[in-house]
């Protein structure tokens, strides 16, 4: 689908779901005053509201209609509930913990899952851990808490919580408040809102994110935000921290966390990578692994979940030379870019950009920051999303932290509408400096300039016995104040002695008084080789789940000319079994070759099922369709007597004949897309389909 | 080495070990004696104790040489300093936290560490998940309470644990009584203790593991015990419990758990997994991730560490058929095994027996539980770990819980002695037991007999109108009580009641008095076609950084004719980089076809580095020696003129002249073990070494 007919669709979708809500509301108010317990007027309003929403639903579905030449939409909660559906019934994803009746927020991965994570994660590995030359580190997810307080998450890593006064159920502030400003803005309150208090709700919803706690609690005040459910008072908002918190060993006094992210671990280790790397800068570290967030009120379901799998990269750089050597490789590339002049300006979508005129053009900051945003697109791709519904994003000013020079979100499209899947951010030296002032190592690297600099310095000498006699006990201290001046300081100090004077001097809250002679304060020319510096790092960070989920849904669809049978359009490299092993028949001699050419897979690193049910060929084919299995391998009598037999395609259904021996270094390369269907198509014969398959 | 040698050598570096410390033991009280802090007579006897360790030191360094050929043997402790030394010099392995002074028990892997961690895990996912068409899954570390009450690790997940009375600080019981018992019998108390005494502490020692608390608090009396380092008096031990505790949402009210091992993640999805696999038994499901044991004073650096990987298999199967398919292909390999016989006899060592044997023999209890001790033997040479160091320990009956059929640990010979990196137990149906008694889910499977089987059933009818009369308000407890009957019991009832009755019968702690009439008991004759049971069990649960830890060890070895030249013998499939790529000079010509060598190599997912150092090559390869890289290409300007380059294997040195179109295809199989160097070298022509390579 292109990118306007995606935003299309969501718009449409959106539309659709405000109509079935407003919906839902006339019948419970029609319910309501026939008990008696709503008046006609209400009924009225809410019915004139439903008709305003069907007329922006047509508009939305004509728009739709005339782009894509498709004739409508499911809606997003039917498709999504399919794609869960099918995801669950064939044991993609599991509600963790189910016999105990679950736990929300955690989920397992079941067999084809756990196999297309796999897939994935190699993937990622070798895309850019193997072909960026990257460092790999693993570490643990317990971390004691100084390093978590050196990055800020101890003091920082929270969310606005309101409790339930009376139940004392927790729900996320900022939740509850979006969903009354879209009722507001979306005309569901009772009485409808006047225009002027929809636009404010809408202008309001667009910051919520962004709001202070106090300016949150006045905000559910003033909307009457009570508790969902029970409809109870809610407390003031206050900040939950998210990180689950634990103790290290058996004394209790060392409190540790889970990671709520695995960068912290590449930063703690930058000195040994560094000097690993020869002490050459620019270099990248890369880890994968598990992180945690003990999220107040989990919903979206695969989405938002507590334990993640994070692939987090941080290329160290020079700060004034953020120029990547294979940046050309990427330069004529045009991912979706919706970059912050788009989002502020009439048409609000992501259009596609070459990211050599984007660095050119000021759009991207830097050449390493374009870089990573083409390989991602690249890796998106290579997985086997829809790169029309994959845009990157940039922070609005007011989103970056006040360190970041830059920021972009890697958005997927998806029924819960644009998903961060990845972000990709300049985060200046801040790490690294906030690393270094807490563990005091000094976390820098040093550079040799190319010609040796001359400096002007200004060399600041105490005169200790002079200091001792006129200070006393208080010469230590106007010692260290004496060093510690700024440059500004010490001329000034140098004027006045200079003048005869004595000087002034703060120290400790007290002013001194300096005599001439206590220091000596010189102007030198200094001749510098080079200096240490603190690199910046910009980092490409991933969530392996929801690029799972996002390709889940990408890959959906139903078989045409049948109601019910779902497939899952994997690419051969994502999909977690590459190619079903079918005896034609229930026969020995034709079990016994099909197991033979599995083993032969299987040996080549091919997972591969062998299916001997004997049901039909075309009930056999539903079942691999579900799983997403992209290739069938059928052995027949003509195996046995020239050793060939059929390979079929799963989305075309087309089918080829292939000698039995050639078939695992074939299916090799189509695994690891080093060839295409299109070719395998056109080196063997083709073979018509037999008629019992549909 | 051969097994024998290897224990000899174990024997003799314990013997020089004893010497060691005794020789400290000697000085210190020599010391001791001329400030007059300790008596004549006490060096005397260390004298006396260190001369006869002396002689046992001789014996066994005789007893090695005659097996071995070898002169001598380094100590345990410095092979070890030598090997973490190059570990943490190349950064296979780092500290945790380095920079903020580290917490004891977690590591972090480095480059190397992670690749080769990496490989050895994709090794296995092929080798046990891919090749056995096992069901893998992936769930969450953060687990629930309840699930870890049902599998008795709230309970009973505990080491005993004394703390300093003054210091407060935390010691393991077990460690602090071994190491008491160890200077009794190895005669370093003073004076020595008497031949019986020696006695009664080895063979306390062997008990360590096995003794209740009060035991154990009653031999650190018995023999003394204090605090380490600060000498104070100890608390009475008490039970720990190892799980790092956390609470799961933001209400507190859900308390959670690290998970201590994966293997319940699986059972808690067992339904499920078995309708996956079409309701059929056997099957196995795997997961390999990261568990967590809060341990007391972790030592012995990398083997005992708080985070850690675990991959673990749990093998489903009927409990009355444990056959295995596939037994046959293992049957014939003469893993070393040690069983109980072998433990309890004279010579104490293991001996290598074909599978086949040991299961027709009944040394091992069953073919599952051989065939599995097979597939791990082929695991651990595939990794490169030296078979002659890798013995199968057969618990004794009073190491194995209740409810364990056999349990053998496959266990590593290292410096640290035969670790256990690999557990197989026949753990019967306990643990799907316990999770259906706490869910009160049923996890169990159907079987359908071969035929019909016609079986007697005691059906119990109670008259409810009878016993409403008789009982009131109580008849729902007999009622109840009557149903719930065991066999012996309702024959009882019948007898009494068919005797004139009335019968007695127990409920809730009283005795009521049933009048005839109001139950109804017969025996039936029933025909029965199949029935639920609960499979049995078989885990073989594999420790991946104790594997990696060991195969470290075994890798390590200095290159002849140069003294400080560390090398790690990696297998290809292991080794974390398969290649280096050098341009014999450093002229950009050479360096290009280098990167386009390595380019292609990369593009092949093969790990290598390009050194365009310009170093001599001997400094090069001595480099790639410390990372264990098995291969190294050398491009000249011959390779310029005719397309080839030199390969050279890591061991022998060995050099052969190889097109470059070839290498990516031929390193790849090398690094699969598809090809030996052996192979390689008979194929291509053989090249002389430069000159400059040593």
């Amino acid at each position: 689908m292109s990118a306007q007919g995606a935003e299309l669709e969501a718009a449409l979708q959106e539309a659709i779901e405000s109509v079935a809500r407003q919906g839902d509301i006339v019948r419970s108010l029609k319910a309501d005053a026939k008990d008696g317990k709503a008046d006609k007027a209400a009924v009225d309003a809410a019915i004139e509201a439903l008709k305003q929403l069907k007329v922006v639903q047509e508009q939305k579905q004509k728009a739709y209609e005339k782009a894509t030449g498709k004739s409508g939409v499911q809606s997003r909660e039917s498709f999504r509930a399919n794609v869960v559906n099918a995801l669950e019934r064939k044991l993609f994803v599991i509600p963790s913990f189910k016999i105990y009746g679950s736990v929300a927020g955690f989920y397992d991965y079941g067999p084809p899952g756990c196999a297309i994570k796999s897939n994935v994660t190699q993937a990622w590995r070798q895309h850019f851990v193997l072909e960026e030359g990257m460092l790999e580190v693993e570490c643990p997810a317990v971390t004691p808490e100084i390093v978590l307080k050196a990055s800020g998450h101890v003091e920082r890593f929270t969310d606005f919580m309101v409790t339930d006064v009376k139940t004392g159920d927790c729900h996320r502030a900022d939740h509850l408040l979006e969903a009354a400003l879209e009722a507001v803005f979306e005309g569901r309150t009772t009485p409808p809102a006047g225009e002027e208090e929809r636009r404010a709700a809408r202008d309001l919803h667009a910051r919520v994110g962004e709001l202070g706690v106090a300016e949150l609690g006045a905000a559910l005040t003033r909307y009457g935000v009570a508790a969902p459910e029970t409809g109870n008072e809610l407390s003031t908002p206050f900040p939950f921290n998210l990180m689950f918190k634990t103790s290290i060993g058996p004394k209790g006094d060392l409190t540790g966390y889970l990671r709520p992210e695995t960068a912290q671990g590449i930063f703690v280790n930058f000195k040994d990578l560094l000097y690993y790397n020869g002490n050459k800068l620019p270099f990248a570290a890369a880890q994968i692994g598990n992180s945690y967030r003990n999220e107040i009120s989990p919903r979206s379901g695969l989405l938002r979940v507590r334990e993640f799998t994070q692939a987090e990269i941080e290329h160290f750089c020079h700060p004034e030379d953020k120029r990547h050597p294979k940046f050309g490789s990427v330069a004529s590339l045009a991912p979706l870019l919706y970059s912050r002049a788009l989002q502020m300006g009439e048409e609000k979508r992501a259009l596609p950009m070459p990211l050599g005129e984007a660095v050119a053009g000021g759009v991207i900051a830097n050449e390493t920051l374009a870089y990573f945003i083409g390989r991602t697109h690249l890796f998106c791709e290579r997985i086997g999303l829809d790169p029309a519904r994959v845009r990157f994003r940039q922070h609005l000013r007011h989103e970056m932290a006040h360190y970041a020079e830059d920021c972009w979100d890697c958005e997927v499209h998806c029924s819960h509408g644009w998903i961060e899947c990845a972000g990709l951010a300049d985060r200046s030296a801040y790490d690294l400096r906030a690393h270094t002032a807490m563990s005091k190592v000094e976390l820098s690297a040093y550079e040799t300039f190319a010609e040796a600099r001359e400096v002007d310095t200004l060399t600041v000498l105490p005169n200790k016995k002079a200091l001792g006699q006129a200070f006393k006990g208080e010469a230590k201290a106007v010692t260290a104040a004496l060093e510690a001046l700024c440059e500004e300081g010490a001329l000034a100090v140098k004027a006045a002695l200079e003048a005869g004077g004595p000087a002034t001097l703060e120290a400790g809250g007290k002013t001194y008084s300096l005599p001439p002679g206590s220091v000596d304060i010189r102007k030198e020319r200094k001749r510098l080789t080079g200096r240490s510096f603190t690199p910046a790092v910009i980092e490409p960070s991933f969530g392996i789940g929801r690029l799972l989920y996002c390709l889940f849904e990408h890959s959906f669809y139903w078989r045409a000319g049948s109601d019910k049978r779902s497939v899952f359009r994997f690419s051969p490299l994502a999909a977690p079994v590459k190619a079903t092993v079918f005896p034609l028949l229930a026969r020995a001699e034709l079990n016994a070759t099909a197991a033979r050419v599995s083993a032969a897979l299987t040996r080549a690193g091919l997972a591969n099922a062998v299916d001997t049910t004997g049901n039909t060929i075309g009930k056999r084919y539903a079942r691999t369709d579900e799983l997403g299995v992209p290739f069938a391998v059928t052995v027949d009598y003509t195996s046995l007597e020239d050793g060939t037999a059929t390979l079929r395609e799963r989305d075309s259904t087309a089918q080829v004949r292939v000698p039995l021996d050639e078939l695992p270094a074939l299916l090799r390369e189509l695994t690891d897309l080093r060839r295409t269907w299109a070719d395998v198509a056109a080196q063997y014969p083709a073979q018509a389909a037999p008629a019992e398959e549909e």
